[in-house]
Formats: C-alpha cells, structure tokens, sequence
C-alpha cells in the first residue's frame, strides 16, 4: 500500500457540466475535484469512507478551505489534482491540494477535514488504524 | 390553502452555476427546477417534505422523467416553472411542467414520482392528507 | 478505430458530490454520467468536441431525454455507463443509454442530440467525416 | 438605489438538489449561494451582470475564496446570505460574505473577484459608473 505522505494525483476530465458561460470551468467545481482526489488517495491507503461509515460510525466533513484560481481549465482538458497530508491530528486533517494541467498551476489551496461520529455529527477521533496509517506508523 | 389540481408556478433566476461553456443553461439543470417547483407545491398545500420524512416516514423519490429542451434559458433570465397534477395514484404522481421565459415554451416535460418508505426505499402510500388534499377530497 | 455502432461503456465513480439526502445519487446526475460516456465514446471514435467545436463550427445540444430511475446508485459505487447509437440522421443523433452496477439496471433511457451551428444555435449537419464514421461507411 | 457600502442580504432556499449523503448541504454549494447574493447586490445597485459583459465586455471571475462550514444547512431550510464589500480596488473587489439560518453562523468567508475582458480574459478596470456606485462617489 502508499505511504500516506507521499503526494497522490489523479486526472479529472472536464465534461460539459463543469463548464459555465465563462467558458471555463466553474470555479465551485475545483472543490469538487479535490475531494475526489483525497477520496481516491484515502483508498489508495486501503480505507473506503462507505466503510468507515458503516463499521467505524464516522464521516469526514470540510471545515474549511481556501483557494487560488489562477488559470482557467476548459471543457475536454484533463487535470491532474494532487493531495498532500499538511497535518494529521487526533480528529481532524489538513491537506494541501493544486490543480494543474501540463506545467501550468490551476489552483492551489488548502483544506480542512473533520473526523464525525455519523450520527450526532460531533468531533470524533479519527479510527485508530486509519490514523497509523497516515501518519506512517 | 390552494387546491391541488389548480395550475402552480414559480419564479427561478438563472445564476452563473446554472450554464455552460454553450453559453445557455446546462439542460440537467431544467430537472432541479422541476423539482424545486414541486417542492413549493407541496409547500403551498401544506406540506414539508422535511416534515412528512419525519413524522410520516416517507421520501419521495423521482422514478421517471422525460423532457423536451426546446429553447435555451440564459444567464441573468428569470424563467417560470410550473407544475400541473396529470395523474395521482396511492403511491405515486404524475406531474406535467413546463418552462417558460415570457411567452417562449423553452421545456416541457413530465415526472414520474413514487412515495417510499424513508427506510426501506420500498413503495409506501402516500400519507392520507397529503393525498386527500391533492385529489381536492 | 472502434466501429460506432459498437456498444460502448465505461465506468463512473460515485463521488460524495453525486449524493443527495436520500443517500443515494441525485437522479439528475444519471444525465451527466450519459452524457460522459456520449463524450468519451466520440473521443474513441476519433473526435473531441472541442475540436469539432474549434474547427467545424458545430456544438452537441441535448434535445430531448426520457430516463426510468429503476434503482439507486450510492457513494463509492463504481457504475458502468453504456451508449449504443439507435439512429443518427443527417443533423441529429438518437442514444439508447443504461447504467448499471455489475448486474442490475440502475436506470435506462434515451436521449436525442442535435447538431448546431455554435454561434447561431440553429440546426446544421453534422460535421462529414463524423457522420460517416457512425454509421460506418 | 441602494448604497454599496450597505450590507445586503438575500434568502436561499434549500432544495434537495443542495444536499448530499450526509443529509445536509454539500459545502461546495454555499460558494454558489453566495454569488448569488453578489449577483442580487449588483442588480440591486442597478447592474445587471449579463449588460455589463454586452455593453462594456467584462465579466467577473472569482480569483480567491477562503471559507469556514460551521454548521449545516440541511433540506428545507431558509438560509441568509450577506454581501458586503471589503476593499474595491480599480480591477477586483473583496467581499465578506456570510450564511446564517436564524441567529446560527453556518458559513463564514471571503471572496475576491476581479473584472476580466470578456474575450482576453485578462485584468481590466472595473467600468467606472460601476466602480463609483461602489464607491459610493
């Protein structure tokens, strides 16, 4: 399996429906793409959040994010979005993500994902061998 | 409060999020407007479907729908979307909607709704009153 | 090359954006996923629409859709998404679609696509060389 | 008219298109909420959006968005979404934006945007009635 700290990417298509009327891709979308990114990356590390969900009781939710929209992607490229572990505490996670098509930087930014109990939707630790693994125990 | 099989429309602006690199409204869209329309609906008669999931435990849940895309909605537009009663059974409605902008039919279509058991996603009656009131008994 | 009238499919990841309240994907998703695999199977064919945007003029407008909603796809399902060509004239083009997940039909449909003219959004032919390669000649 | 410096807000209501698998609002959305609010705040100050890019060829693309989820909205909720103007340089504006639903802050953020050449997509000033509306001159 991956070592958590290495960086991870993936290519996205760009379909119609990330377009707007601008041209380009709309810029709510990169969100988007970026949380596929870490989806991947957490099951590259051997970890479906389906799974977590179902035998762990948790959920991980965006607390925060920031981001640059530097250049414009457009209907047909193809991306590539990278994930990178800023910070690994006990319940939550920061990553540090960027967009880039061939040598150009799309987008950068970082963000902020909670561990929750699924149901009451409280802080909760992040499951034990999940934790291990990202952080390369 | 309205009666069920009276016409009901509403208003929906256009936004950026709403079009494509075509330059018009991307056409999966015109299906959230249905839906938001039906929402209001059920609204106008008395219900949430926020509610009705609580305390009755059903969801309703779109089995079919089939549209024509006739003319292109833009950004900035106002369009009006409305919803017409075409058949209503013990678990499931059949609604006809269109859209317009001004005097311009720009789609139409119908959509096939089933009330579910919130749980089990199995076919449930509609509660009582919500079918009661929408049959004008 | 791949002979058009070759069934064509390919897989989409279900991705927390895909999901709505009910816990299940967002039925006007299923028209994306359609229209991804529309896409990718004219890139097999030896087209992007880009291009054929660029060079001849034309853009691919969804027309009309009539899609059955059979049984709910979920977060971190992986879908396959099929496209078969039931006709194509000389300015627009008829799609049999399904999705599926390993044996069961998660939604089936048709959708009609017109060929336009990109500035003027009027009908046109499409492009030559495209419309021989659909139907084989 | 209104005074730009004025804080503006506007409701949203939330739509089961809005919400994912976690049953409340999927957070890249509120970034559609608030340029909704913005494009309202600037038809209010009597700009309409799609005018401005026909008559004086400029559109305004979001550069950088820094945001903080604090608590969800969920389906069926009315929400609030303010504007108020940061900084208006020549060629982009910050707004500080924020989503409450009654007396909760759900959503808290920035939002920089600058005026682009419709066709170059490259930094232009801000038409000048429009800058000294915001301005307040």
């Amino acid at each position: 399996m991956a070592a958590a700290k290495t960086p991870f990417s993936m290519p996205v298509r760009i379909y119609y429906e990330d377009t707007d009327a601008g041209g380009v891709v709309y810029y709510a979308n990169y969100l988007k793409y970026m949380e596929r990114a870490r989806t991947e990356w957490l099951r590259v590390l051997g970890f479906d959040q389906s799974a977590l969900t179902r035998d762990d009781g948790v959920v991980f939710a965006v607390r925060a994010a920031s981001l640059e929209f530097l250049k414009p992607a457009r209907f047909d490229d193809t991306i590539d979005v990278s994930v990178s572990v800023a910070e690994c505490g006990r319940a939550s996670l920061s990553f540090a993500q960027s967009i880039t098509r061939a040598a150009a930087l799309l987008c950068a930014g970082t963000v902020r994902v909670a561990c929750l109990d699924a149901v009451k939707f409280a802080p909760c630790p992040i499951p034990e061998r999940v934790y291990a693994k990202i952080n390369g125990d």
